[in-house]
């Protein structure tokens, strides 16, 4: 019977949290405490927190799901599914400095709460650590997936450094743009919904149409993510309204309303060009954004990779009820309110 | 014939520059800007500098001659070669945001040619290139290297991330000093020194001994660099004179002088309890290291991780020539001037 987003979800989290917490307790003491913080079980002073959260597992789930739609059990996906979570967080830690993000998920990033140093070398090592955790027994799907999780990263390392060239460089192509996001985002997510199938050693052709599934999810997710960049509720994203637009990224809807010909791009690329953006020229700004088109756009092409998504999982060597999950999955990460 | 050091420099640089330049060419462009640079290839502009050079290339000799010593092809090691070497310079990319320092090699480091955000980024794709190096055709014994460096590296970080907890702790230890200086620079060095032989399908004992020869070549190796941290000629270190003083470094000479119970010592660490240590307390600290016996009792100890390491080649599974060739280069990098 097809389980529901919700039970997945928890399923995942009954299976990858005492493993995560396990696995972060490899890394020498005083580097685990800033590790341990990012991942909300604990306060910056190490006292357990009551209510400890990591995010909502999209990665790992993916992992474990994609291990039974090739058949296998979920626990094959395991050391996958920590891996790839822990190398996701390691991005989230060094991208908050680069970005000089103060907070995430209502709490002080780690920078903000140990300094750029700590956040610098705790990324450093949870890097590795999601590695190492592949490596540790090498068996060949085991190396297969790691060397699979080691190229996923560089191009997702890739992807984060051309959206920092975006934001130094006056203008920037709607393609490039989706680039960089297949880059930054997809990548990641497309070995996250690939090595579930790779630990469980299933055909390439199997294995390459779970991975286009992760790579379009990543798009559709990438681009929701940059719609709550500017209109998401603070008290959902965690960050200050209109961040992105404060930041001057120029995320899919900014590329596409400053590439729109529009008079409303044009003000919008005035906009930008200021040395101050105050509250009143970021509400400005967003609405300009609207108005050249750039946010109907994007929720556009958000769908449209979401069907791309479901159409890769189509054939017979995926579980149809897995499929379904996957699909069901897809659809709760773009449902996002925004 | 055995070889002098010149010449198994030379032919490292031979044999790992024109592939290290290639290597580096496999990083997405906007990325390997910085990382060419870093290697002193080109200038913050891109423009090729007419004298390249990388630095002495101790770690790729290491890992060449450890293929040679137990009867393999240098060639064998060339992958471990080229690893380690970008491993090492990721980690020399991240530490100088981390220390805060705007100099190596008588240049502007990444970050402050750069910004931090792109040598952080850039540390990280280094990284990740050097286990993608060994990864890339994972037959057994490369991947048994990319593990062993994977855990080097995790040892290198946390080795790191302790020096970084001394300089804000008001006491050291010496003993733990030294596992400190065992894991930071020592781990790497095990790993350069045994990548060749592990590449080339040693047995573990012989693998072992080199690897006992690396991690005592970089206890010596650190505990120089303490003392050039101190009195090293600035011209010759690239950094400031007395910079790991300003730097309140609990470095190996001062955690021993600082552990001596004399007056000079107390006498430290009063200087190093003040708010700003000027050109003269430098000078003075410098001096009560010294009275307090910091110097001459690392010295001391550098002398005795080469024996140490000396005596972990004899044995008959690694040709002699190649042993006295490893032990010449270790005498090479503990008689730097100082």
């Amino acid at each position: 019977m097809r389980r529901s987003t919700t039970e997945v979800l928890e399923r995942t989290r009954v299976m990858v949290e005492p493993a995560l917490i396990e696995a972060v307790g490899r890394l020498h003491p005083s580097l685990a405490l800033p590790v341990r913080y990012h991942f909300g079980w604990i306060d910056p002073a190490g006292v357990p927190l009551p209510n400890p959260r990591y995010g909502k597992g999209i990665r790992p789930t993916l992992a474990l799901l994609s291990a039974e739609a090739v058949g296998a059990a979920a626990g094959v996906a395991l050391p996958g599914a920590l891996a790839v979570e822990i190398v996701h967080n390691f991005s989230l830690v060094h991208d908050d400095i680069i970005d000089n993000d103060p907070e995430r998920r209502h709490r002080a990033t780690v920078w903000k709460a140990f300094g750029a140093g700590d956040a610098i070398i705790a990324g450093d090592a949870m890097m590795l650590l999601g590695l190492e955790l592949l490596l540790d027994r090498p068996t060949p799907p085991r190396v297969a997936a790691a060397a699979d999780l080691a190229g996923a990263t560089a191009s997702m390392i890739a992807g984060q450094h051309m959206d920092m060239s975006f934001d130094r460089s006056g203008e920037v192509d709607v393609d490039l743009s989706w680039e960089m996001v297949s880059l930054k985002t997809g990548a990641l997510l497309a070995h996250a919904s690939a090595v579930g199938a790779i630990l469980a050693g299933a055909p390439e052709d199997t294995v390459h149409r779970l991975r286009t599934f992760g790579l379009e999810l990543g798009r559709g997710f990438q681009a929701i993510d940059d719609l709550l960049g500017i209109w998401g509720d603070p008290s959902v994203t965690g960050k200050p309204a209109g961040n992105d637009l404060r930041e001057r990224k120029k995320s899919i809807p900014v590329a596409v309303a400053l590439a729109s010909g529009s008079e409303a791009g044009e003000r919008l690329a005035d906009l930008y060009a200021r040395e101050h953006l105050d509250d009143d020229r970021i509400m400005a700004a967003a609405a300009l954004v609207e108005e050249a088109g750039g946010r109907d756009a994007t929720v556009v092409a958000a769908r449209d990779c979401m069907r791309r998504a479901a159409d890769a999982l189509g054939g017979a060597d995926i579980d149809p009820q897995v499929a379904g999950e996957l699909e069901d999955l897809a659809a709760f990460v773009v449902e996002r309110d925004f």
